[in-house]
């Protein structure tokens, strides 16, 4: 498998000059992307395209191809995957739509496609997905123009492109970028599974987000999920009847007895998120330091996210310890007024001092009974011409990120602010900034059901 | 009450020309917001804050006063209360904190501020708040340096002020303002219901969002809630008994009963959501059209989102009808190749034209049948370099509006796209431009309940 995601050679089949051609944007994709290996463009009349010379048939390529990429109309693929076979090609990626998804004519072709993979020993991924891509090596498949991307940690699996599509623009905000894209499409030969494995191997992958409507097999998901020692994240969409008829038109897919899945899924320590921004959310939440235990500290700026804060972490099963009398005492000149009670849950909203915050954060961290800490922020952007707040408007972030190292313990932070000024934060922090209190608990408690069982 | 929010005259009790001091914030609010009224800085030297002339007392000031807000220590506030009295001003704002939220002398000094208010015939809101702003007249009381905002439909009720100002944050990206704020604090004379109350009978108010930690006076409540015949949407602190802790500590609330609280909220049409940002994005669901039935079309690029999106309106109980067999055969034509079914959810992630995704919704609404919409977009920024998909990076969302109006039917909008460009569009458009499928969602959700109760 490793061929499919690092080829020496490319054949794009169903690659013309047209206009509006959709294999012309994957010989774009892999020469924007820089990818080094050979690109053979293949369609009808052998023209060139993007200044590669082009080719009518997989055959006339005198070279050996490692993998082909498919975006020609459903009943054409048959006979692609004759020539395939006769080129002793072992990868491939089919592209195109029109199978099961689409009923009648199109299941006929499915079973014939998969009869084909089976006697000539190939494997594919689709069809009717967005292939992959592979950011180390420019190995950018889908039939979209992409701009190419910085390469990262996180890999996906997604069952329907568009969505996967939906993913990268999440990391694109949040300034991250993936590993691998896997747009597995309706999972006629190669299903999540497979690439489930191959990630789980892959060194370069260091957490793994799936979007899935169907679970294909259910006992071989227990045993690969269970033998990876990375985090697995998961949405599994298809869980409600009228789901099941949507995912039926979609990837033809089966619907999953969803007790079983979340079974299988609690057994074997996978991620379950229900909305699909907390997907891509969550797998941030691993930039963090681990957690190694259930107690937090909850800290905010504001009273009404303290007894907000204190509510979600109590639904989520967290213990907040009280702070010790010496460090409660040694926060209290900080504070201007003697106002605000100092506890767990700790309101700062009375501390006018960056440097008061950073050493709480830190004081409240340094503490043996303190496992990891929730900050939520709230920062105006008027704040700094705003006489004893000015001081607060200072950016804490970077510091923040030094004191996570400091004592290996994460900070999960929630910024409340004007998006320009999130966006700003987000670009420059190496770790996550979440935009809503309840993703910064949820964060940590997905770190903590995590570190206990990889302890 | 209307003199509280409407007065020709405020004295600021605890302004001083001095570099940190909170109170002249509140002088400097007043000036940047346009208060056309009358403003009488208090403090005891009587000197002059902000080019205004200074008082050492309100009995020095000759003229009347229609409200006095009150930023000083909290021992000094009975005796300013006193000298309200004497100069015959009903209605006050008291912002200092350090009362039953800090315990011990604390309460002595609720007990005592609570007392001259009953003997005085004085209201006031607070104490350990930020006061209220009526965003009409430019009444901008809280201590901390706001910048103007225009005025909005929406008002807030929150017991927690800098909670609060975290939902100006969210109205702020959103491109939205507020219309009138209070900030209640400890609740001891007025509390959220005198300002419900006010908020329903407020010509200018549309909808009502309130943060709150308890509802002291849960039959009241009851009463003034149904008696409103406009959205109030409530997010409840202080569910479990963590937060209560934290609840305590924060403006002394108690605990109320959860389930009591929810059995009031349906009674009376509270729309109660479970996360701080659904407040406001579910207060902005109201710019949309009434939905007047259960029967939704679910519209997306992606067939994952179609499935997603199935899955959600399921669980919230939507029915989505077929569409006719006509209406599908005159999409029909716009769909690139045959790959597509096209039905309820509606995938249009084979429609390349701008137009015709116009025309689908259009036509879509169009029908009897079809009570509102919920459409999910992804637009990458790069779209508009993209062959066959140039046509969809065109912008839609203007047009969807007007087909909202034509049919005065919701179309509940999902934007997933890089950050910049969802901030413009928002920026833009006169409804709600929602981030997730599953907001969008919710906010047909929140409309249907709405209108069923209200038709």
């Amino acid at each position: 498998m490793e061929k499919m995601f690092y080829p020496d050679s490319v054949a794009v089949v169903g690659a013309s000059p047209h206009a509006n051609n959709h294999g012309k944007n994957i010989v774009k994709n892999l020469k924007r992307w820089g990818f080094e290996g050979r690109i053979y463009p293949i369609n009808p009349r052998g023209e060139d395209v993007e200044g590669l010379k082009g080719y009518s048939s997989i055959l006339e390529i005198e070279d050996g191809i490692d993998l082909a990429v498919v975006i020609v109309p459903a009943k054409a693929v048959p006979s692609v995957m004759d020539d395939c076979a006769k080129k002793n090609i072992q990868w491939m990626v089919i592209s195109s739509g029109g199978f099961s998804e689409y009923g009648g004519e199109g299941d006929e072709l499915t079973r014939e496609i998969k009869e084909k993979a089976q006697s000539y020993g190939i494997r594919f991924v689709g069809p009717n997905g967005l292939g992959i891509i592979n950011s180390e090596n420019g190995l950018c498949l889908p039939f979209l123009n992409l701009s190419k991307k910085k390469t990262g940690s996180i890999s996906i699996i997604s069952q329907s492109g568009g969505l996967g599509i939906s993913l990268m623009i999440f990391l694109d905000n949040a300034n991250r970028s993936f590993n691998k894209f896997i747009s597995v499409g309706n999972k006629v030969n190669m299903d999540e599974l497979d690439f489930l494995e191959y990630l789980g191997r892959d060194p370069n992958t260091k957490v793994i987000c799936m979007f899935i409507e169907s679970v294909v097999r259910g006992e071989g998901f227990r045993e690969v999920a269970s033998q990876i020692n990375k985090p697995i994240i998961v949405y599994k969409a298809n869980t409600t009847e009228l789901g099941a008829k949507a995912a039926k038109s979609h990837t033809a897919s089966l619907v999953n007895n969803d007790a079983v899945i979340e079974g299988v899924f609690r057994q074997t320590g996978v991620i379950r998120v229900n909305t699909i921004r907390r997907l891509v959310d969550m797998a941030r939440a691993f930039e963090l330091p681990p957690m190694r235990g259930n107690r937090v500290a909850l800290i905010s700026q504001a009273g009404g996210y303290t007894v907000l804060l204190a509510d979600e972490a109590c639904r989520k099963g967290f213990e907040f310890p009280p702070l010790s009398d010496e460090l409660v005492t040694s926060f209290r000149e900080y504070v201007r007024a003697d106002v605000i009670r100092l506890g767990n849950p700790l309101d700062l909203g009375d501390v006018l001092s960056g440097d008061a915050v950073i050493q709480a954060i830190d004081q409240v961290l340094a503490q043996e009974y303190i496992d990891g800490a929730v900050a939520v922020f709230i920062r105006r952007a008027e704040a700094k011409r705003d006489g004893a707040y000015t001081d607060l408007s200072r950016e804490i972030y970077g510091e923040i990120g030094e004191i996570m190292k400091k004592y290996n313990k994460p900070v999960a932070v929630a910024l409340l602010t004007q998006s320009f000024y999130l966006k700003d934060v987000r670009s420059r922090m190496s770790y996550p900034i979440y935009d809503s209190p309840e993703d910064a608990v949820e964060a940590l408690a997905v770190l903590r059901d995590y570190y206990l069982r990889h302890s």
